[in-house]
């Protein structure tokens, strides 16, 4: 097998690392296509190109490795490198979340395999499974920490009694957050990985623009009280769910209690569970950022081509079902400075009520759909949390 | 797919919810072979016949589905239905992990698939992600809580402040443990489990007769008091793990401190962690037992067949490892009644050493080797944990 790459940041030298390191995958690395030609690199210059043809016009080369982290120009290279009769591994997960349809269609005409394992969960095998393992119908819902960056964050508030902007800063330092973290603390990036697990969870393609998503960045002390005196910590989890033939998912921050599985989970790992009708919960565990890590995801689908794996999508072709999560009801913390801040008309039903000078809460009933686009939430006062 | 089924307790029971409530799998059950036909069944009677023929003869059934709790007619019947041109999914891990080797050979003669991923952790697909997901050369061990019945046992003793004798009672009332409980108890039954393991984890055949267990039989209050006074709650553990090419391996009991990941698997539960160069340590955690889960189980392995799924066993062809436990150390627990008891010469190291009225213990190194011979665990006052 003869590997090019695009893109040399993290991961790509964690997949370097981890390919240079075992014995059990013979796989070379040919050329690495990168933008900046000036950077200091740590590997021979002779490898890298900025000219992606040098790797998608090789003959020579039968795996395409995208790691850039410019979402079209991965969809451009993983694309053209299928029909140029190239393998692609790709651990992009905003590109594939907004390209799943059109990626399935490529692989359905080519015929290339076009495995993405470490864009989701990093080190857990967690597509894989869902593809090959839980392919009944006796699925319930997938369930997960799939962000190692806020999940850190909100492992030191917990355990370091830290407020949010402090572990964030702290987050920046050690390499665990962006400079700009707003794809991982406003959920982005876990509602990503959420749209491509449902695919492989029920069948279904899912615009990632129509899955709510929330984050921890307005987590106030407040709101991390309010947790504790529940005996609860703060988790954001991403989930999906079928009732009947409608698919339903969102991603929030959430009320955990403590002793409970995802309470235990800390630090940079993630966690996936799943529930199915006979089995109950399954829970895979794992960290879910780092190079090597991810890295290693990515040399799992490199073994895996190795005897021609490819993704069945054996839901999809049997598949009834539908995203709908307009209609799907949550139980919801909502914070807020002042009456008024938050509609309560909002709400099917309001059960518990709050006011101090510290702060005012309300929790109460609330489907997606009036959520999704409830105009209170522009109010920066204003934060929610499921429960 | 047309599947004859052999043994109709629970597991099998289990197979026929759980295939008549899912549409994903087309399968019809055609047959059953039962020991007594006089034994009341919960279906209907066409369906049973003692005369195993009808299963192995019958060109119209392309799966045997072999669930007996006979490991010397399960051997029988998995061998002949594979050299009859059938696919096998068996359950039984005592046969499985003492005839591995020939039935390997009969997959190769025949090219049949045989399927046995509801012999290891029940419900986690574990040989699966063995098989599939980690076949590089980066795995350095496996560890699991392989048996609910003895979890079940000491969820209730750490929970409920329970003594062993009547922990156990109480599983056996709830259906938890069996009135003969020896296998569970004693560790039997996870050794058999980690013996498949090992073949999917390191490539390597072990004879289980090789591989040391011990179980929780001996479990005294005072040991129970030790491990409480350590912040520890016991587990028992099944281990392998590859150091070079030498592989190691054990089943013991083993002092596991409250808020590590194996502490808080509860009940019937199951665990296997995974420890990997880059990835380090990746957990699966779910049902391990119970029809239902099982039947689940067995059920992802027929499903598997539908698109010809066997095991490859390619750690195996590319393996150079051994397994050779023998100058493995541990650090071992010993609890004793009088001096004496334990030939100390055993043992590397000695670390710690208490007498009292309520009872003695040393906590020392020693090889498995030793352990395995060791004369002085025949005394009924004597037991022992890892640590």
């Amino acid at each position: 097998m003869t590997i090019g790459i695009f893109g040399f940041g993290c991961v790509g030298q964690g997949l370097w690392q981890v390919l240079h390191e075992t014995k059990g995958v013979r796989a070379d690395i040919k050329k690495i296509c990168i933008k900046n030609p000036d950077k200091p690199r740590p590997i021979d210059a002779a490898y890298f190109t900025t000219d992606p043809a040098q790797i998608l016009d090789d003959p020579d080369i039968d795996i395409v490795v995208e790691l850039t982290d410019d979402p079209e120009a991965a969809f451009s290279i993983a694309s053209r490198a299928m029909r140029q009769g190239k393998a692609v591994v790709s651990a992009n997960k905003k590109m594939i979340a907004y390209r799943l349809p059109e990626l399935y269609q490529i692989q359905q005409e080519t015929g290339q395999p076009f495995l993405y394992e470490a864009s989701c969960a990093a080190s857990i095998p967690i597509i894989r499974n869902l593809e090959e393992y839980y392919d009944n119908d006796l699925l319930t819902s997938v369930e997960g920490i799939l962000n190692g960056t806020t999940n850190y964050i909100l492992t030191k508030i917990f355990s370091e009694n830290l407020g949010y902007a402090e572990a964030l800063k702290q987050a920046q330092t050690l390499g665990f957050a962006e400079s700009n973290p707003k794809m991982d603390v406003e959920g982005f990036d876990a509602k990503f990985q959420l749209c491509i697990l449902i695919l492989h969870a029920f069948g279904v393609f899912v615009e990632p623009d129509e899955v709510l998503n929330w984050g921890i960045h307005r987590l106030s002390d407040f709101d991390i009280r309010q947790a504790r005196s529940r005996g609860c910590e703060i988790k954001l989890v991403a989930r999906c769910f079928r009732q009947g033939d409608r698919v339903s998912g969102w991603c929030l921050p959430k009320f955990v209690p403590v002793g409970a599985r995802f309470s235990t989970i800390n630090n940079e790992y993630n966690a996936v569970s799943l529930e199915s009708a006979f089995t109950e919960t399954q829970t895979f565990v794992g960290k879910g950022a780092g190079a090597a890590p991810t890295g290693c995801a990515v040399l799992s689908d490199i073994s895996a081509l190795r005897y021609h794996y490819k993704y069945e999508y054996r839901k999809f072709a049997q598949n009834t079902a539908k995203f709908d999560s307009d209609t799907t009801e949550i139980n919801l913390y909502v914070r807020y400075q002042q009456e008024g801040d938050v509609d309560r008309a909002d709400f099917t039903e309001i059960s518990e009520h709050y006011a101090s000078n510290a702060g005012n809460f309300l929790i109460g009933k609330i489907s997606l759909g009036k959520l999704k686009n409830a105009a209170w939430l522009n109010n920066e006062q204003v934060n929610f949390l499921a429960i």
